[in-house]
């Protein structure tokens, strides 16, 4: 089997809240790394103002620095986009694969954007479209899908209603982030069944957060439910320090250890993955959370 | 719902394998606090030789203690022992639920008790015997019952044969220890699904370690497989801090909030669990696995 897409999102999702700056020798090497590990996207940045996040503020020299390399074969890169001014900027520098998204909770929407969920998803199609157009890939997500930090359970109506204007406007890679790690496998397995019901074309990603340690049982959750897209951080980085209440990415190398044992995507290599998450310790001089890395891989290979 | 039993079993299989032992009348006062906290069974210590596992060596003192008081209500306290002379000890002080297993991994049970596995359980019956005459509550384990450190594979034959002959001995109160870490969810549910076919008396419980990230996943399969009897431990304790490969057990405020989130045991107190974990992160000066405790719960409540 070799059914399961791995995203990998350190690099941005982990990074952009880490109070360290990666210098971008560094990002690029590590990316270098990635780019041999087997992972299937790796999530290299985000076209973000760099004021606001000072950590992202070199993703279009990096973008450009692997255009110029011109990989013909191997992972793609992706970045994340939240309009159109960062759209242009990726496209200017070589990206070909945009992620962008909406939350559906109206709190999390006007403080993240300033603007309500359905003001943000016109933007966000708006951007879309002309993505599209300039022929890049676009992946739509829904973000706080599970709950809210602010306004706790989000109802599952509101998620189907992003996910089917999506789908009407001919966008099916969707995205469903866990963004405060409120989710829970009955909900994540009902959810996901769902919006396959909605158009069973979709290919739905799913995104989790481990706030309340339930990154892994949810992913799990989601893999039961037929999702084969899965969005994750090497080391389970992620998650800001100085909040108690954001919690790490699903750890990519945990996450790919139980792949392995339970006979998937044998061809990633958890020896190059394991690496980086090391590298990113020993840089941020602290234990990040994911355990993998660590421990190394359990040798009696697959039990099931 | 409260159809989970919770074990709790942080006072014996979190604290021995902690550098720092803790003073006798803390551990009467983290008991105290865990006997109010609605879980059903606390594991207060081991009776085993007081110079190999000098953090156990006060359970006789805390067995008087908590006999002398009389408690008719409430949750029992339960022992380990590793052989007639501990469960001796045990009785002598007013134990009356012991917890008593082997190993299925036949290199694990030579290095643990110098003696095979067949060995093993012919002795371990014959405490569980005088145990049982002695009006005392037993339940047998199977340890490495999902892979062995040393061995790697164990086989399912191997589990369900031990369990076999505790049953025919009429031992109906059964754990499964994951004591490796090695379990994945598809061999949980298959395992579990085994022993409740070879009679539905059977009484299971389960015992995950986190060595791989991998207890929650695995403890929400065995529910999902009918388990309804978990041992944890709260702040996820357990595991050796000077080697990378034991991993605490699964956390007792993060499986409980899980449980909550998804309408089960909302008679537990979070909130008394989380005080008594964080009073033991204070005591060893250090961040321990768990999340809940230092995240709090989710307000919103239950979401499915």
């Amino acid at each position: 089997m070799s059914d399961v897409f791995l995203h990998e999102v350190g690099m941005r999702d982990g990074l952009q809240v880490e109070a360290g700056v990666v210098p971008t020798a560094r990002k690029i090497a590590w990316i270098g790394r990635l780019l041999g590990s087997g992972v299937d996207l790796i999530q290299a940045g985000s076209f973000v103002n760099p004021k606001l996040v000072p950590q992202m503020a070199d993703t279009d020299e990096m973008f450009r620095h692997f255009a110029a390399m011109g990989r013909p074969r191997g992972p793609r890169l992706s970045a994340l986009v939240l309009n159109e001014r960062g759209l242009e900027r990726g496209l200017a520098c070589g990206a070909d694969y945009f992620c962008m998204g909406v939350s559906a909770s109206e709190t999390h929407s006007r403080k993240n954007t300033g603007m309500g969920t359905d003001e943000a998803i016109e933007r966000m199609l708006a951007t879309g479209r002309r993505a599209r157009e300039a022929g890049a890939t676009v992946q739509m997500s829904v973000q706080s899908a599970f709950g809210c930090g602010y306004e706790g359970r989000v109802p599952e109506t509101r998620v189907l209603k992003i996910v089917d204007r999506f789908v009407t406007e001919g966008f099916h890679a969707i995205s469903l982030a866990d963004t405060a790690g409120h989710a829970v496998p009955p909900q994540v397995a009902r959810l996901f069944r769902d919006i396959h019901a909605i158009d069973p074309g979709i290919v739905c990603a799913c995104h989790f957060h481990d706030t309340y340690g339930l990154a892994m049982v949810n992913a799990w959750a989601a893999l039961d439910a037929g999702v084969t897209y899965f969005e994750s951080a090497f080391a389970g980085l992620g998650g800001c320090p100085f909040t108690a209440l954001a919690g790490g990415n699903l750890c990519t190398e945990d996450f790919v250890h139980l792949l392995q044992r339970t006979g998937r995507r044998p061809d990633v290599s958890l020896e190059v993955i394991n690496e980086v998450a090391a590298e990113a310790e020993r840089f941020f001089r602290r234990a990040l959370p994911g355990v993998v890395h660590r421990t190394g891989v359990i040798p009696s290979g697959r039990t099931s």
